[in-house]
Formats: C-alpha cells, sequence, structure tokens
C-alpha cells in the first residue's frame, strides 16, 4: 500500500510556490507497539505554517528541510496496537501532510462525529475556533455596545470572532479583501459593516463605520489595515494580536510608524498571543464553541480543494486571499 | 504684592526654546469664599507636559496659547477662606507655573512635612513615584529572578522603577545617556547592569547583560533603544510603555520595525499607561512609596534649579537628558 507525503525542499523566499515542495511516495509505515495507524481525511492550511517554513525558531520549531510537513488533521484510525483507539475512531491531531500517519495516541484528539461534521475539527470546532476563541474573549474583554474591528475577517479566525462578538453584544466591523468576502460577512454572519480593503478608502471607512473609535481591534493581517485601526483606537482599547499575513511574505523588515506613542496615549493594550497560551482551557472552548455552531449562532464556511496533491496550492492560496473560511484539503474519503 | 507667571506664547516645533514661554506680572490674585491662595515653593518640569504644548488632544487637554502653563506644585497656603485648609499648611496639586496659585480646594492635598522632605511630593512619593509604581507592578507583574530592562533609567520615574524592581528580586538593567548617570544607578541605586546608550553599542550590551532574555521591559523613551530591546524579549514579556520621550521633538512620524510580529511569536504584552488609569489606588501607592523612602530601600535624587524665571530652562534641560533623579524648580523659600 501506497503513502504519499509532502516534503519542504527549499525555504520559500518570499510568497511560498511550488519549487518549494515535493510530492513523495514510500510504503505505509508499520506500528509499533502502542501506535496507531491513521489515514487523512483533511489536511488544514493555515497561515502561520509560513513561520515555520523559515529556518528559524519562532513560537513553533522551523520545518525542517526535506522533511514531511505537518499541520491540523482530521483522519481516522485503520490499524491500533493502543488500547485507547479503535479501528474506525475519527481523530484529530498534528499530523503528517500524508495518506497516512503514525501516532503514539499522545498528539491525537477523538472526534465525535455525531456532534458536528468532521472537517471541523480543524476549523469551527478546533484550532482556528479555540484562537478566535481564547483571543477574543481572555485578551480582548469585550463589553456590550463596545466596536469591535477584525481584519482578515473572512478567514477561519476572522469569521468566528466576529460571530462571538455579536454574540457579545458588540457592534462589529470586517475588513475583508474581496466584494464576495464583504457580503457574505455582512448578509450571513451578521457583521454590522464591512470594509473592502481593496477597493475601499480603509480610512476614511473606518471614520465612518466607526463614529465612536474602536474598542478592540482582533488583527489577523497587519500592515498599512491595522496602521489605519489603530489610528481610530479608544481609551483603554485592546488590540489582539493573532496573524500578521501581510508581513509573511516581506523579504525585508516590516517597518511603519511606531505604535508606542499611540497606545500611551490611549492607555491601550496589545497583546501578542497562539493558542497553546491557553492549552489548560482548550477543552471548555471547544464545548461552547460546539455548542454555538449546533445551535446555529456560530455559522462557518469552507474552502475544500481534493487531493493531496494540491495541498501546496491549497497553502499557497491562503496569501492570495482565496479562502472564505477554513481552507481544507480532502485527502481521503471518510 | 507681585505675581510673576509663564505663559505659553508659541507652540514649540521640535525641540522646545525660550521663544516658546513668556514671563509676565501681575498682581497677586484675591480669593473668594472656599478658596486658598498658595505661595510656590517647588514647581515640577515633567516630559508629559511636551505633548500638552502642541495643539492637540491626547490623554490631558492641550495648553491653550497665551495661557499661564501648569503642572506639578509643591506650595505653602498664605491666605485661606476653605476651612479644609489653614495658612501654613504645605499642599501638592497641579497648579500654575507662578509664584502664587487660587485652588478651590478640589486639586491640592496637604502634605505632612515630617514624613518626607516637601520636596518629594511631586517626585518619588508624587506622580513619578506612582507611575513607577503601578506601571511597574500592576502591568508588569514581576516575578523574582526576572530579567528587567528600564530606559530613561536615570530619571525620576526610570530610577524608581530599578529600585521597585529591585526590592521584588529581579536582575535590573538600566539604560541612561551619561557614564555619571550610569555609575549613580550601578553604585548607588544597586542597578545590576547598565548600558550607556551614547557610547555603548546598546544592541550588543543587551545581549551580554540580559543574557536569559528580557521579562519585563519599562519604556520611557521609545526608538531606536526600544527596537534593540524587544528584539530580545521572552515568552510572555511584558513592555510597560510610559513615554516616548525620543519622539516628543520629532517632526515627521516616528517610524521603525513594526513591533507586532514580534509580539505575536513571544505572546507578549504591551500596554501603555497613565498615572490617572489608576487613581482610585493612589493613596495605597503613596503609602507604600512612602515606606520605602524613609527605609532607605528607594533613594532618590533631585535636580534643582532655582528661580521660576528659569522653569522654560528646567524643561527644556529634560529633553537634553540633563538631569538625574526628578528635575524640580524651586521658586520661593519655604
Amino acid at each position: 500500500m501506497e503513502n504519499r507525503s509532502i516534503l519542504l525542499v527549499k525555504r520559500p523566499e518570499g510568497m511560498p510556490n511550488q519549487d518549494n515542495f515535493k510530492l513523495i511516495t514510500k510504503d505505509v509505515p508499520e506500528i509499533g507497539d502502542g501506535e496507531v495507524l491513521i489515514r487523512t481525511i483533511y489536511l488544514s492550511v493555515d497561515p502561520y505554517m509560513r513561520g515555520r517554513m523559515n529556518g528559524v525558531k519562532t513560537y513553533a520549531d522551523p520545518f525542517e528541510l526535506n522533511e514531511v510537513l505537518s499541520g491540523g488533521v482530521v483522519g481516522k484510525v485503520v490499524e491500533s496496537r493502543n488500547e485507547k483507539f479503535q479501528i474506525g475512531d475519527i481523530i484529530e491531531g498534528r499530523l503528517s501532510w500524508a495518506d497516512y500517519a503514525v501516532s503514539k495516541g499522545d498528539n491525537i484528539r477523538k472526534i465525535d462525529p455525531s456532534l458536528a461534521p468532521i472537517s471541523t475539527a480543524v476549523g469551527v470546532v478546533g484550532m482556528p475556533g479555540l484562537t478566535a476563541y481564547f483571543g477574543f474573549l481572555d485578551i480582548g474583554k469585550p463589553k456590550q455596545g463596545e466596536t469591535v474591528v477584525v481584519s482578515g475577517a473572512a478567514g477561519a479566525v476572522g469569521s468566528t470572532v466576529g460571530q462571538i462578538a455579536k454574540i457579545k453584544g458588540c457592534y462589529v466591523v470586517g475588513i475583508a479583501g474581496t466584494a464576495e468576502k464583504c457580503k457574505y460577512l455582512k448578509e450571513e454572519l451578521g457583521f454590522d459593516q464591512v470594509i473592502n480593503y481593496k477597493t475601499d478608502n480603509v480610512k476614511q471607512k473606518l471614520k465612518e463605520h466607526c463614529p465612536n473609535g474602536v474598542d478592540i481591534y482582533f488583527d489577523n493581517v497587519g500592515g498599512e489595515i491595522s496602521d489605519a485601526v489603530i489610528r481610530r483606537i479608544n481609551y483603554q482599547s485592546r488590540i489582539i494580536l493573532c496573524g500578521q499575513i501581510s508581513a509573511y511574505n516581506l523579504q525585508s523588515i516590516d517597518s511603519g510608524p511606531r505604535v508606542q506613542g499611540q497606545l500611551i496615549q490611549k492607555s491601550a493594550l496589545m497583546q501578542g498571543f497562539i493558542v497553546g497560551d491557553f492549552a489548560k482551557q482548550h477543552r471548555e472552548g471547544l464545548k461552547q464553541l460546539g455548542q454555538w455552531v449546533s445551535e446555529g449562532s456560530i455559522k462557518y464556511r469552507e474552502n475544500v480543494i481534493e487531493g493531496l496533491e494540491n495541498t501546496p496550492d491549497a497553502f499557497i492560496g491562503l496569501f492570495r486571499g482565496e479562502n472564505t473560511g477554513k481552507q481544507l484539503v480532502k485527502v481521503n474519503n471518510e
């Protein structure tokens, strides 16, 4: 039985491209005592992976050259020598970009397919959902009636943040890059206002849509969009730094107006985080997210590309703003 | 009886100079019912006043053109038609740059001269001390053994921060601009290491003096010094933004490397504040600071210029780094 997998063979310089990746085929690995063999169903591609492709230690260890890439996976247990997992179990974990992966059981969790579609375990009821949940609630500490701005609003994290903000009674302004995304945010997800940063004058629209200033800014993109939002923050506002996708492919230092003066004038907080900071609370977060999704108070969309071989394309597409909602690769049928 | 006072007659462009100020002489004002007349003993000049000299609303209202400037004052009650204050009381408050000021009693507090020298009421047991106390403790949340870097370390706020950090068991590195200041910090105040940013290679020295990275950065200066410190912050570090004196006289936008990416990689916090954010806790802070000063665990220095007419000089000197410790103007004898 064959096992295809995708290696990182060249570190991207700037925007990633096909030459950075290579698909190879080997035999399916054998499992030892205590291990399980997992067949990949869905692979998740996420912007943060770009950072791991540089050879530099950040919060996550860098991907090694000529090694198989890895990320969020939903898969099925097809062999088991671990008493905690049975053949047929659906699991989620950080596993290889491959048809099959071996796990000792410590980096995977069982999914109950009766609660929600299994793909959501790497989406709205998984890492991106938790990122939205803890970043917005624990750092943002939203109060009813506050104005919330979300950049990268149509992505997996941003679209969840906006909806949690609505649940909490906030006024929500989303920033995204296509008319279709903006329409989706406003008409389907209930955002109060949207800004298309590619066609609108962002400064002008922020002034128009945030007449009372900005109390919480959930930032996925950075760069000039953030410069414009930060100019409008209120006293004791909170800036939640989740991602800076505008900077991930820059080949020079990301420079701009220093924010410190503005943060002092407004007694404002700016806080970076990753979902792992809240690891002890993940179970509680997943429970709440699952409930909101099943009640319909959080909606989600998935953008699914078929075929392991198309994973690099799906990943590169993230930086072109091609996805509305969660970007997934369907690798094998359930 | 004559009353000299100093007006702001021209808004500074860049570095302030004598032409921005004018000394005038009028009669001492008469007081009405409920008011007190105060003779100024000490005037405090502080870097934050530079922001108020621009015609722009920040956290404090701008100074008006052709009006008397104001700031922290220690004075003596010389007339009283307010039952809460007696002739001879020593008070502290935000009052005019003048020989005499009138108060309704709501913006002044009585000082007990037996507890500490009265000048400390606008220094280490006053606004700058409280700024150090709440910024460092409430935002920084120091833990024993952590590495703390303080910029503007020889100023009224910075020198207090470093000593509170030592009381809390931290390892403290101060950054200042003269050999004399560095010597004072290390030999008299007990800083563990010092960096002279005018003669040392700041990046290199930070690497040398902070081998375990930086857990707390208390920032009074901003600019390239901060860029260098922020490169060395640790996971879940705290950057306390108190001032950005390097930027106060800039005539162009203060630009530099964006900090957001680094804050995300380190799950780090950056928080601006002013002392007024902690107004409800000021009494508690003053009590603790007073105790530390009387025990000798916090030392302080004052730089005193004599004569109201020299107040502009004292103020301008702040931006030349002329003061070690608190900059005061002695206006009248006690």
